[in-house]
């Protein structure tokens, strides 16, 4: 056809424009090279997680002084619910009045440990009884949310906090009170709050060489579109994990998923392509876990280059202070750090007016980052995050574009591979 | 299994106990009855969208007093820019100098068609000299914009306003600016800013009895687990829209997309539940029109029962006034109030503590919208509206959880369905 001939041609002439100004094209190697790098690594990560099994706060001999959460059952939350009442009835029998030990969640009674990479929750807890003005009101509301999961274990349904905040309004009187006490009770059962039946709104998407069951249904995310499938609330449907992905690609922002899945580079590559479109939620978290425990792939993140790029790539592996006490179910180990580093903005000629002056809120969040544990514990990390907190400079991923709007899929990602150049 | 047993006698329990305090469960029709409601209304719809040619802009006489733009393909966009720039050249040549013709896209230029119960944009254009201190650079900024765009069409890949923005951060100096202009670039060439292969990120979620193919892929949102499918941000590649469902269910808020997706709604009322998890997007709007037009199937929506709600309802049927020249492909016709609506809150009992007071803030849009045409057109939704200012009393959909959590799924939405309550 004629125009299909039109078309092709232009396409051509576009092509060669681009060949001139785009930096490192012309040292890519062929796809079968790279492809034979990405084997190797995927065999070395599979190699090291079935040799090094991994540590538990029992291993290091922190399971008396530490406290962690564990994805339970429906049956067996409820049976853990029963049995905490049994003992207050007994409590109540014997004397000693009703009230609910409540382990604290104080930033105090937080703990990084480098053996395990994650931060954990001491064994503080704090007596919450019924007889005590201060205390009656949030004892009567962990009694009523327990009471709810009870509830909900026995119907086998997921719910929202807020659906669990309007069950019951008077008591509850905000949201972010049922919010607080539902956290308690996760700490209280021992179990996560994915065990509890209650899910956050989802959020994240994945597309790309991965088969697996949502509430029963097999899902083929290489049969997504460009849409991707919505990363689903409840984990606990999720299942049958199979992939014949080299690794998977975590990527921080939408417009960079929605680049790699329309040019399709799963196919080029194998891979999954996961992201949650910003902040990281309590779903793909787990998601992602799940992904890297049963399909035991290397795991590469694209960020923005700025400290909160490197802040939600912690969150993924190390866990946000505010749910440490279930880090072992929501964090994923060896989070390698691809790109887009500070030292890239050089390497890669991004030009000046494609980066952003950082912040004074920016450059004290990066310093801050500095002093981490999970930071320090990583020279390369360390040196790439000095490195942007001296030149005082951000860049987001799409500023990649600048070199036309494939670059990021054409040449960036191909050559990071290629020279198998994470952190 | 003994366990099944003990889970089943527990079920039993709950739902007797459930029985004596769900208000109008014991007035439910059985399903059949129902359905049979629905399918009276499905043929009514389908009658009248197949007699009843949608209007447009020519039947009432307005097309010369008002724009529109249109979808367009790829090779007609591209024409439609060389055609620009050979006009340009012409008036160069001819000594009247180089400039943009700029349909206005001001508030004093928007205009609401009760006819077409849409805003459309008026016919006012402005002129954009490059040789005109004031107007430079807007005219530099319209004509890389406009070669862009070109490029995007020859290379057919889709990318974000971000992406767009980053190609020449030295010219845009900042996204607002090429955002704008790109809007100037659709009313210039008279398409939608979806044929200028520039999209949005994609937040809405589709599950249900739907089956249709995305960037070649065909989808079934009845497999699709409790996650739904995410909407894909390009239009132009999604097709081949089949379905076997009753009605359109659009849905304000995430939370009640998933209850409804974990009870499987949809197999009980043969429906397609969508959602864009709060304000409607401009994929999700696509997304819902294309649906309406290609099934002809008649859409209720469930929103909060406070003005924001309404007003949600009203973007996705009459549009927004900001993007008014494309309201004639972003709006879906006659779109049902199904609930929440505030004759809800006393008819169905619902809790004063789970009522919430409306602010000022409130107070006012709800009386900014009982002056807008599109809302006075309804007798029905004036009515429930001043009700609404008048009891100074909001609610979410969630209120309904007051009830137990499946409320909703099981009494409140079949019931609205078999009194054919919405307005």
């Amino acid at each position: 056809m004629a125009d299909k001939g039109k078309r092709k041609r232009r396409r051509a002439d576009a092509d060669s424009d681009e060949e001139t100004r785009l930096p490192f094209k012309n040292i890519l190697k062929p796809d079968s090279a790279i492809l034979q790098i990405l084997k190797d690594l995927t065999a070395a990560t599979a190699a090291a997680s079935s040799s090094s099994k991994t540590l538990t706060l029992a291993d290091i001999d922190l399971d008396a002084k530490c406290r962690e959460v564990s994805e339970l059952n429906l049956l067996s939350v409820q049976s853990e619910i029963e049995s905490q009442i049994l003992k207050i009835a007994r409590s109540i029998l014997a004397g000693n009045g009703f009230g609910f030990d409540v382990p604290s969640r104080a930033a105090t009674n937080q703990l990084y440990v480098p053996e395990l990479d994650r931060i954990v929750l001491k064994d503080k807890t704090t007596l919450r009884p019924y007889a005590n003005i201060s205390t009656v009101r949030k004892t009567t509301i962990t009694t009523r949310i327990i009471q709810l999961v009870h509830q909900l274990c026995a119907k086998n349904i997921h719910v929202t906090k807020r659906d669990l905040f309007y069950t019951d309004v008077k008591l509850f009187q905000d949201q972010s009170q049922s919010d607080t006490v539902l956290d308690d009770v996760s700490c209280i059962l021992g179990c996560t709050r994915s065990s509890l039946n209650v899910i956050a709104a989802e959020k994240g998407v994945v597309v790309g060489r991965l088969i697996f069951s949502d509430n029963g249904d097999m899902i083929d995310c290489t049969k997504m579109g460009m849409g991707g499938k919505a990363i689903p609330p409840n984990i606990d449907r999720v299942g049958d994990m199979q992939s014949d992905a080299l690794f998977i690609l975590l990527v921080e922002k939408d417009a960079a998923y929605m680049r790699l899945a329309e040019d399709r580079f799963y196919n080029r590559f194998p891979c999954i392509i996961v992201t949650a479109k910003g902040q990281p939620d309590v779903a793909t978290r787990l998601f992602l876990r799940k992904m890297k425990m049963e399909l035991k792939l290397p795991v590469l993140a694209l960020v923005d280059s700025d400290p909160y790029g490197l802040k939600i790539l912690s969150v993924y592996g190390c866990g946000s202070k505010n749910m440490s006490y279930d880090s072992s179910n929501l964090t994923t180990p060896d989070i390698k750090w691809l790109g887009v580093r500070p030292s890239d903005l050089d390497k890669y000629k991004i030009p000046e007016q494609c980066r952003l002056p950082m912040t004074e809120q920016d450059i004290k969040t990066g310093k801050d980052l500095l002093e981490e544990d999970f930071v320090k514990k990583n020279p390369g990390w360390v040196e790439e995050l000095s490195l942007m907190v001296k030149t005082k400079q951000k860049a987001e991923i799409q500023a990649l574009s600048t070199f036309g709007f494939q670059y990021l899929s054409e040449v960036y990602l191909p050559l990071k591979l290629q020279q198998q150049d994470w952190l």
